[in-house]
């Protein structure tokens, strides 16, 4: 399948990927893990939930981690340019047969929760609670420093189904893996902000997210928040990395919280904001697509993600098909 | 004066900033110092011009050193999304009264040449020549590993008015100092790409421009080319730095080339994609807005800038003035 | 003068510099520096006294802060390699006419207090308590994190005859600054432990301790305390830099504590284990010698240093000369 | 068997480890991977080999390439104090019963060639040609920008009876890994010139070379040659890292050569100058100690060596015995 071409106009123009709600079992182990050891600040917390956000956001929030019985990712969240968009945007999903829902949410003004044709749950706002800067109060830099909360990537058992679904919005794809064999999608990489993605889609049982990431200034960074986890008791969170990918160029690093969530540590992408970019496409036979140096990923990275609240994993939800309201 | 609200749909859609022609007196010794020193990649060259590009860069170019009598800038470029927008940008600026041309340029396509009201002269195109990818090249890295042109510095006598222009085509501010006392802005930093800026304005005689400036991973990289500089020959072309701006949070140095036109070399800005991005305010008293820490700027830095080709910079062109034609 | 040569088998074998005791009036804000900003990690303290180690240092100490009227410095210490080299020393520095003591010290085992010609207290020592290692305790490194104390710098009113004295047991000169017209050395840089100094002296009123000198990873670690410092609340604590000298080749920054007591944060230095290291001889007149890149040096840089306790600072203690006991 | 107190006085003064001889099948080859990728600096060549030194070391040489039919490694080179001790040395080694003899060594005085009890040929030297400083010539530095060797580690059958030995004549462990069970040594670093080591040994078919090591200044130099020889034909010669080993906090990357001569990179150990340093004990049962964090070791790090020229590697010599003359 050919990369789809940019939209020029979009039906609604989506600014960026904005934050992630986990189900997670434990919370305080859950804040220990992002907040003490990754360095995301705390913007809320009460007995059901912990608000984070990364050092350089004014957003209220990037990662909600919810108490639940089960580890789930609960919703992917973006946010829209205006207002407008947001009723555009129901509009398009309501046109596409998809569930469409407005919705409450602390810290945040309408709010459009709906799904993808896959099953994956998405929620749009464009008003979120600003915070004061912090990105100079260098006294609670700590962890990590993550600065921005950078993409999601998810397994689709359909990638040429998903990236024409998200393209179909207005994503735009910068770098892809083709089968040379079959001239299917493997997997691809689609920004709307200006990096190398917003969201990206790989191949496997899904929908499931693969994992969220955060921005990190330099490699140094990742280098320090691995001697602090191998020397704290999350030795075995670590799960693939350091190393650097072929795919986006990114420095990468690949950890587990305690529910095996697993988010990437990331720096170097690069500037995408020319509609004329040529998407990079790798063939699914180089290995130095995924590993440009470092080890080989284990199994693990391959087969495990997190499943999505209202969808089983090995049930796709497809676009006709009646699903749970979100 | 308030900070400009920013328009959500502008006249046209500029989406970044893109390359800049500096008139040079001799070229050998430009190429030894953007080519050899720095590390921009040449793309083209013969007996009156050089095209370099960034690392990461995939359009022709982003600097051209052209040969000339005097040190002069000749023109700032900017790349808009589409075809459309260069015809939109020929009916915005005529309606403003101000000198529009469709020129011929090497490796670009369509050129809309004008003038801002102080007469600064701009160069709009959609479509430069694309060339394969380096950034993985790392065999080419060298100097300070340029990876893409970040910004424009300018001189402006008259900050409210530069601002409120470029905000009338969709320029966002999204940091300011203001002058306490007279409520008008000391300068501004205005962006399109989703980063602190595309183009600032800093009060003083002009226009002319106060720099061009160059994106970096890490400020490591800053370090080695002062290690590079001091030790061949450039050490007096060192202006400023190394230090951290208060403003746009950048780790930042100030080199000058042959002629004298200013470079930034800078890393550690932050995303400002939202469009609902509170600008920060800088009081023009608090000296930690300049210099977050770091060595007072020299003189120089302050009073020293380039001349623009066509324009007296202590005669700025006004928007209702016949000007020469660009 | 020529510089002298190294001594094969010196009186006593002393091993590396130590520690330090600075006598400081407010133990408090004292500790919100050494500890908190810098990153030195407490070991003991009580009332009177703070004793701090740095991240990779086994011995108890290297800082001893103590509660005192005036900002003085009580005693510059040095490790031997044995005991038998503490009675050797005694026997030295008693035919050198210098005072001499055996105190009791916390924390240490036999302790030789005495004064150098100039006057500056000095103790030596070859058993101090040893700590379990948290070199790998990443948990606690936070601020600059400092690995260990590097070197003593002071003010000498006759540095060739400084050199000559410590050249006598065994310290060898690694750079060194000449005055072209009189041949008299401007400042020299000593070492035992292998690196370019352990302790340095450079002309001016004194003795003083012009700074001491903590061992830092990278330049990273040095830009993560300017941007701590400059936010909160130590801004004018920045004394000079970051910047390279041509001496030592040192990537510096000189800070000062709350009594004005100058510490340098210093990595990128060289071996000099060699016995036939060619000492690197430096102008008077190249600019270069200190300042390989960066900002010039402020006037406080040349001119400030801490008194030792004992010996006013413009009345140098002469070898033959009677001196206040230890 | 408990770990070998430290010399005080011992019968020479090895001051460090030196430089290598390394037999290889192609010069061509090997100075590309040398010089050009890893960035050492050619100071002599001709038909038959080429002399490197790293950018910090004033000595002519610290790896000497040898046109060779086979991939061997030719002699371990250390440099004493003075001219007295290589006679203490001939003196020491002659006592022990090993092979000794005075060779001539093109840019070095006398040369005094040796074997150790297993057999791995050894070479002393008090004088090696002296050259000019580079270590600011920036313009010089490329590849991994190595500073000077670090260390020798290799394959010993009896880990015990190698460290008794090099501990005879002033070696010091730093640290040390013990079978719990059988109370032998599996491993241990002992160091002379003031770091973790200037030779290791670790258990397994020698003797043979495991790698030799090169110091760099920072962790991002070892990203900057991953990403270098990830792109230039190198990626398989990359063999395990980046990570950080539990013994010695080293950062480190490991490389083969054409040969497939292994050399460490690295950065981040510790300064061990004090005689009265306690050696840190592993166990063997701990992952740690070998990768605090990163990938595990693949089956050839712990099985591939490099011969020493004159000995079988399963042939190891042992003291008593009669062996080929150096």
């Amino acid at each position: 399948m050919p990369v789809p071409n940019p939209v020029l106009y979009p039906a609604f123009n989506v600014i960026r990927l904005s934050h992630v709600e986990l189900g997670v079992r434990n919370l305080a182990a859950s804040r220990a893990f992002y907040a003490d050891t990754l360095g995301l600040q705390v913007t809320h917390e009460d007995s059901v939930a912990i608000y984070l956000r990364a050092l350089e956001e004014r957003g209220h929030h990037c990662v909600i981690l919810r108490k639940s019985e089960a580890a789930t990712v609960n919703v992917l969240g973006f946010k829209v340019f205006a207002e407008a968009d947001l009723d555009a945007a129901h509009t398009f999903f309501t046109a596409q047969g998809l569930p469409v829902a407005w919705v409450e949410r602390p810290f945040m003004g309408r709010v459009l929760r709906t799904r993808d044709p896959q099953g994956i749950p998405l929620e749009f706002y464009a008003k979120m609670d600003r915070l004061a800067p912090i990105h100079q109060k260098y006294a609670l830099y700590h962890g990590v420093k993550p600065l921005r909360i950078d993409h999601f990537n998810c397994f689709s058992p359909d990638v040429d189904a998903s990236v024409a679904f998200y393209n179909s919005f207005g994503f735009r794809v910068t770098e892809y893996t083709e089968d040379e064999d079959s001239k299917k999608l493997w997997a691809a990489w689609m920004h709307r902000k200006g990096g190398v993605h917003d969201m990206a889609f790989t191949s496997g049982k899904g929908p499931r997210l693969h994992h969220l990431a955060f921005w990190v200034p330099t490699p140094l960074n990742i280098i320090d928040l691995l001697d602090l986890m191998a020397t704290t008791g999350y030795v075995t969170n670590i799960e693939r990395g350091p190393g650097r990918h072929g795919i986006s160029n990114a420095f990468f690093l690949y950890i587990l919280d305690p529910d095996g969530h697993r988010t990437e540590i990331y720096c170097s992408d690069y500037q995408t904001v020319d509609p004329d970019l040529e998407p990079i496409k790798w063939d699914l036979k180089d290995p130095q697509r995924q590993t440009l140096w470092g080890a080989a990923a284990p199994k693990s990275w391959f087969e495990q993600g997190s499943v999505f609240a209202g969808v089983a994993s090995n049930d796709p939800v497809l676009k006709a098909q009646p699903i749970v309201a979100p």
